[in-house]
């Protein structure tokens, strides 16, 4: 089978030297691209340039991405060419469209405008005390998946904050139906530490619970092979 | 000598996954540290999970910070402690108090409540197309560096982007005198491309013009002991 992973985490560009990052290590998709791996499956692995990445592999091809911009591009045809689809990546949601100093902001009447606004200096510099950033929304990646390859197995992740474990299987039941995946992993940003990463493996029917991220990326493999 | 060297770019918090990272790879920070411990001083670097570093040596002490808060906290009884600050690391100038969907700001009268406002949420999470982020300027942490330890020897650094050779050397002399600064190495993103590095090494009479991250290197170290 041919198996495409996603890790780590995108960054959108303020300026030339800043950006807003989703913070995430690409520990959990390297384990699971190294249990693929393993097992004799071919492995593409789209990442980000700070997340650790397994060791070279005939089997493995590495597509190193930035923003969700690239990440975008680079995807699509891939999609388009594998079988499987594990989506763990943590994909920033806005990306900044206009920075500028509070005054202006106070100073401006309508301030719709200042959403069609943008920095022409390549590194924004200011003297003043405070700053707005506007931020747009970015595609919802995971939502075209389906539209790109019909056939591909989508696997994708829900990380939440301080939730209980109802919450997090309901998340992980509304993003299953809206985005036709066959499992969302659910996991809770509290419960990740160390070797401690305790998810819900969820389905239309079911929800696994699992503890580290071996466990995972096994459950993960079973699943994915089963269905095969 | 003790020289205190910091590298890498800090990250100011968004909310508990995403951040506000100022882009810098350690490189120059790594080069700089190695040639000082090739001839054999002691070497504090202070620097950030990302950042590439030197290899293990007994006369090299490693501390690892995340933001301004923690650099600061770190820093202070360092520079209290080194006879030599080079200060490489990219600072973050704002960090995020508070965001909030477009909507609420254009509902909003009296905009500067906004900026006493805080996230009470783990992950701050919207489905609005716009979203605001309110950033304050932090404390220019170079401007301390005399405060603390006034007979420290200070070489600070200036990045712009895409200016000409008399902009940097006078932004560069402004620094210089402003924060007590021996040098300031002031350089231009443009002209940092694999092994180029351009940069110009600024004290009050001087500006000596460097082209790599070795050279750079070298020139600070000749220059921090001959001063010696």
């Amino acid at each position: 089978m041919k198996i495409l992973i996603t890790s780590g985490g995108t960054t959108e560009k303020i300026d030339s030297v800043r950006g807003i990052t989703n913070h995430s290590t690409g520990k959990l998709g390297k384990i699971i691209a190294e249990t693929f791996l393993r097992n004799g499956h071919q492995v593409s692995l789209v990442t980000t340039e700070n997340a650790v990445k397994p060791e070279t592999n005939l089997n493995l091809s590495i597509y190193k991405i930035s923003n969700v911009a690239s990440l975008m591009e680079t995807l699509e045809p891939l999609v388009k060419s594998h079988d499987v689809l594990i989506h763990s990546m943590a994909v920033s949601d806005y990306t900044p469209v206009y920075m500028t100093d509070f005054e202006n902001l106070k100073n401006t009447q309508d301030l719709d405008t200042l959403l069609h606004e943008k920095n022409t200096e390549s590194k924004i510099s200011s003297n003043s005390d405070y700053q707005v950033l506007f931020l747009k929304k970015t595609p919802k990646l995971i939502s075209l998946v389906k539209d790109w390859n019909p056939m591909i197995q989508l696997i994708g992740f829900k990380l939440l904050v301080d939730v209980c474990k109802d919450q997090l299987i309901s998340v992980a039941r509304a993003s299953l139906s809206k985005n036709q995946a066959a499992y969302i992993l659910a996991n809770d940003l509290n419960q990740i530490k160390g070797n401690q990463h305790k998810a819900y493996l969820v389905s239309a029917t079911e929800a696994l619970t699992l503890e580290t991220k071996d466990q995972i990326a096994d459950a993960i493999y079973q699943k994915v092979s089963n269905n095969d």
